[in-house]
This record gives structure tokens, sequence and C-alpha cells, in this order.
């Protein structure tokens, strides 16, 4: 399929993806008195004694922010505010679709820090939740920590959350195909962006030993010694490479049983999946072009592939976990959404595939499994009761 | 009707009045390629060569934010911006029913006239105009001001331009009715706000002498020389008072022939309407009280009354003018709504009565007037495309 043509077609005829909707008539007189002057004044002075009434009385309960100031889409790179603009509806025909959440792209003009944190703290008034997206490294992780601290809705970065939830969830399932463990597993995560350091980070939570994870970046295996490095990613990498070894791809893939890469096209070698453990799990996540080709790595004795295309077995689609996500959130009316929530996601959706269905090239389900985003929302919204019930 | 009541029962049930709508299909494979990753990239290409290409790919082209402080709403005064919400998704709805203006709430929680603008700015991306709304003044005048010299998008204050179209509109066919001429008529604008500034420029823009119109506010007739007043007002104030004249409303009121009252309920009173000249026109759009009750002004003589009130004749309601406007100059891809945008739709407003259904009682069209936006949109178009055509 010509994607690029279709896409093109798509996007003039119906000039974008979004639009509004009322959900109140306004046929008549009655209908704008009620819906408009003079009775909206009622529920304005119900929020403005009370401000939790507006999750009663407005849509805010309902609508996600998707904020981007464009510096990291897609394979794109840095393509600003306004060219990411077709990304942002895309993320919001999704959010309706999948889990009927109201998203509203918001793409800033402005990559600097500070000025994206309190234009979206200023704006996140009529906003029951926001979804950070296509934030370049390391600005992604202040932004994403300093708003989260400001605000009592979510504040979810899906580069990161998002596609370390989808990883996971993959990882459980491979695992069980395999019949390794979370805690024995050696794992290389080879790229160490947003998405590495939320994988690294839920990889630990979900069981994993730090120890046992080797962070990978262009230059070989991370040290924490590395003058250049991000305070987050410091302690990341202080905490798994523990013991401060060096060395390149090739050298930290031997005996690996997992390598997970949030990179680039074509860094791992047939000769690298050659040395790895045996039953090997390899999730090539670079788009279009994985860091491996799904063929070579079989070839070169991986039991387990998955990558982000629709159009090889065992998509690794971050589009499988957001909507869910934000809807179990804004059902549960979460002020953010914790660790436990994205673990909680992660087996919800690895749960999707049932025992019997599981198998080398059925790990993760696919965005057309009508019951995912709301088996996603309803162990989120459980994971947020049980902490904060 | 209560429709306190009814509104609190419509906003609980409906969580509010507005939603998000997808406008491609979403159901399998090929849908997702094609909405988003991979196929999404080239739109987002063909924005990035050309900023241009964002009006034929995206929704862009037909979302308008609608941005308010919450410093000036309705009758409630300073109540914020999360309280302000549902008037703002009111206004949305209203956007969409009758104009089909996608329109977005964006309430801000700063009153800071330098942050208001400065986030105005940056979140203006994803939007082809900018609402300004419920902002108080003076602070109102300088946000348009900059913000409209920083954007290449239209930028308008509904709260001035949109009351004084309808007003100018009820003006013109009130004057049509009673045979005077706007060049002649003398006129009191009583109450100088945000509202009764755009008022009487326009008042000028179509035809009333500057020396012509008294401006009053609550201390009586305001003079250039009054060191509160800020320097929009103050010109305005200099133009139209030019010969610094003082007094009271009631002395204002000797001789008019036209009273608009953007003010407080009550303020006018019958020996006032009294001392007006024959054929009087009293325009009492203080709500939900009026300057005067319709028929305590008619008892003293006036001979035609308008109120922002829908449960008497003329109903001068600003909701008649904004999504038309809008309309009109997001098809026309106007870059402001200049002056003559706003006489053309002034003009094309008060057009909607026939000849001969005109009279006192019948100045102005209802909001249920099904091809008032769309006269209003061509109006505003035309007037933009022949001065920049």
């Amino acid at each position: 399929m010509d994607y690029a043509k279709m896409a093109l077609d798509l996007h003039r005829k119906n000039r974008g993806k979004i639009a509004m909707a009322t959900k109140v008539p306004l046929a008549n007189r009655d209908d704008l008195s009620t819906a408009y002057t003079p009775g909206v004044a009622e529920p304005c002075r119900e929020i403005h004694k009370d401000p939790e009434a507006a999750y009663t009385y407005t849509a805010k309960g309902n609508m996600v922010a998707v904020v981007t100031d464009g510096s990291a889409v897609l394979g794109l790179g840095n393509i600003g505010g306004l060219a990411a603009l077709p990304v942002m509806e895309g993320k919001c025909a999704i959010f309706k679709a999948f889990a009927d959440v109201d998203a509203v792209p918001i793409c800033l003009d402005t990559q600097d820090t500070k000025e994206i944190i309190k234009i979206t703290e200023a704006l996140s008034l009529s906003f029951g939740g926001i979804n950070l997206e296509d934030i370049g490294a390391p600005r992604c992780f202040e932004i994403e920590e300093q708003l989260q601290k400001r605000l009592n809705i979510p504040v979810f970065h899906d580069d990161q959350h998002g596609t370390a939830v989808v990883v996971t969830a993959a990882l459980i399932n491979a695992l069980r195909v395999v019949a390794k463990e979370l805690s024995e597993v050696k794992v290389v995560v080879c790229g160490v962006g947003a998405a590495g350091t939320a994988i690294i980070k839920m990889l630990i939570e979900t069981g994993v030993r730090p120890s046992h994870i080797t962070p990978v970046d262009k230059d070989g295996i991370m040290q924490a010694t590395d003058e250049f490095l991000d305070p987050v990613r410091k302690r990341l990498v202080a905490q798994t490479n523990n013991t401060n070894r060096s060395g390149t791809l090739a050298e930290a893939m031997v005996g690996a049983d997992v390598f997970i890469g949030v990179s680039a096209p074509g860094v791992l070698t047939e000769d690298m999946v050659r040395s790895m453990n045996e039953d090997a799990i390899v999730f090539a996540n670079a788009n279009p072009t994985p860091e491996i080709m799904p063929d070579v790595a079989k070839r070169a004795g991986a039991r387990i592939v998955g990558t982000g295309r629709s159009d090889f077995p065992n998509q690794i689609n971050n589009s499988l976990a957001f909507p869910g996500i934000f809807r179990g959130a804004l059902d549960a009316r979460a002020t953010r959404i914790t660790p436990a929530m994205k673990v909680a996601a992660a087996y919800a959706l690895a749960g999707r595939v049932k025992p019997e269905d599981l198998h080398e090239d059925n790990i993760i389900t696919s965005m057309f499994d009508p019951g995912n985003s709301e088996a996603i929302a309803q162990a989120v919204a459980e994971a947020w009761l049980k902490q904060n019930g």
C-alpha cells in the first residue's frame, strides 16, 4: 500500500482528522437559555464555589490535552509544533475511536523547557489529563516531572510510558512462551532516550533485576561516569550498570536473553543475535526500519521477534496502551499515573492474548481487539483505587 | 422557566456540552496506517516544507481557540478560568451548531496580561483563529492588539466586537424605522468597558459623528482629562467628547436620539427617557436586568426599546454575530478581522429583517433565523477579499 499518497489524499479530503461536536441540543430559545446565558451562570457559580464541580458540570473530566513542541516527531525529528499537528490529530482521533476520550491537539510554538511547563500548567484548567507527545529527551523528563508536581491531573508522556507499557506487555508474554522469568533474564536496552529510559524503569518495576539490564547508546554500553549524561539517565545507568561495564553493543549482547531496541535502523547484526542466550527475544522497535529485520533475526536464531511494524507479526504498537490508560485514569479520577497503574496496564494488555493462543508469532494483541482499551482501563482504574480509594 | 435548575440538570446529565469527533475512519489496519503512522509522516513533511499546507492537511483552518482568563464573565465578574468553563463550552457549542466552526475552550490559570499574550501566542499554531472571551478591560485591549500584531490569524475579542456588531445592526434597523440618519443622531453610550469602547469605535466607523457620541460611565460624562483613563479610552473620549463636556447621565440624555447601555441594572430613569429627542431609541443591554425595563421606557416615550433578554422584543444578543463572523473570516483565510468586515457583518445582520417586516418590535433577527450566519459569513468574507483579494 502507498500509505504516503493515501495519507495525503485522506488528510486533504477531510481537512484533517478531528472536529468538535456538541452534546446538547441548541434548536430553540429554551435550549440556548439553558446551555448558554442566562442558565449557564448556575454551573459557573457551582464551580466557583467548588472547583471539583467542574467534573460534574463540564467536559473537563473527559478532556485530554495532547501537548507537543514538535521536537521529536516519529522518525521525522525536530520539525516543530505546526508540522507535528497531523500526528497530534491522529493521536486525538485514536483517543476518541478507541477509548471515547475527548482529546485536543495543543502544538506549542516554543521548545523552551520552562515555557512549556508554564504554558501547559496555565492551560490545564479545562482538561482532565495531559498527554505529552513527541517532546525530545532530556527536556521531556523535567517537563513531565514539574507538571505532575504542579497539577492534580495525570500528566503522561506517551513516548516514554505508553511505549514502556506495550514493550513490557510483549515481554511478559514472550517470556511465557519461552518459559523464562522476569527476575532471571538479561536484557539489553539499546537507545536510552525518552522511550528507552521509561522501558528500563518499567522493567525494574516489573521485576527485572537492575543489574541484569545493560543500557546501550550509539557509543556502546553507557556508564554513569559519562559526564554528558543528564541527572535522570545518570541515576538509571548507575542503578543498572552498577559494575561500570564498558564495551560495544556486540559485547553487551553476548549471553543476553532479550534485546529491546528503541534506537536506529540496522544496528543489530546477525552475529550479535547469534551470540545471545538460547530462546532469544528481539524487539526491534525502530520505525519504520527496525534495528534488524525479523527474517534476519530469526535466521540468526532469535525465537521471538517483535517490531513496530504492522506488516510483521508481534507489532509492538504504542497505540495499544495510551487510550485505555487514560480511560482508566479519567474514570478513576486519578491525579497521576503511578508505576503500579502502568504495571497493571502491561499485565492487562498481555492478558488480551489467551494462554491457548500464545505462541512465537502472537505475543501481543492488535489495535482491533475490541475489549483491549476497556480491559486496560479497568486494570488501571483498579490499581489507582487500590492505592488511593 | 427555571433556567438555573434546567442548566444544572443539563450540564450534569451530559457532563458538559462539547466533545471531540473523528472525521476519518479508524476501523482497520489500513485506516490506522493512513491516518496515523506511517502515512501521517507525509502531511507532516508537507507542512514542514510549507506551513501554509497546515490549512490543507489539518483541521487548523476550521479550529478556533476560545481563550479566557475568567476575569469578566457574564454578570458574574472575576470568577477565574475554571469557573468560566461552562460559558466557554457554551460558546464552542454555539460556534459548532450555528456556523460549523470547531472551537475549543482554553481557560487560562493566569490574569497577567503579558502571560496571556505569550501563552496564547505559543498555543496558536493549531488554530485558524482566536476568540478572546470574558477578559476584562483594559487588559483585553492590549491582549487583542498585541496578539493580532504577532499572529497571522484573526484575533477577535467577542465581548467587544461581537456586541458592537449586533448593537450596530440593531441601530441601523431602528434608524430605518424612525427615519433618522446615522450621521445625524446623537448617541449616549453608557458604560465604556470592553463592549462600550468597541461600540463607540464601530458607531464612528459606521457614520455616526464622533462629536455626537457622549461617553458616560458611573461618574457621569467621561472626559479625556480624567487621569485614571487608560490610553485606549483616553483617545476615544478625546475624539468624542471633544468639547470636554461634563455632567451626569441625566444631563447627557437631554436631547439624545439614542441610548446604548452596556452598564448596570436600572441606571436609566423614566425622566431621563422623557428628556430624549422624539422617536427615542433605547438599547438597555445590561443582563439579566436592563438599565431600564422595556415597559417603563416605552411609557416614558421611547419608540424603540431593545434589551439583551429573550423574553422581550428586539433581543440584542451577541451570539447573533460571532459564529458568522468567524465562519466568513475562516472561509476567506483572513489574517485579521478588519473594521470593514465588522461593518459588513452589521449590515448583513441588519438585512436579515426584510424591509416589509421591519417595525418597532422587530429590528433584529433571531438566533434561529436559518440563513443568518451564512449571510454574515458571506458579507465578512467579501469585505476581506475586497481589501485583500
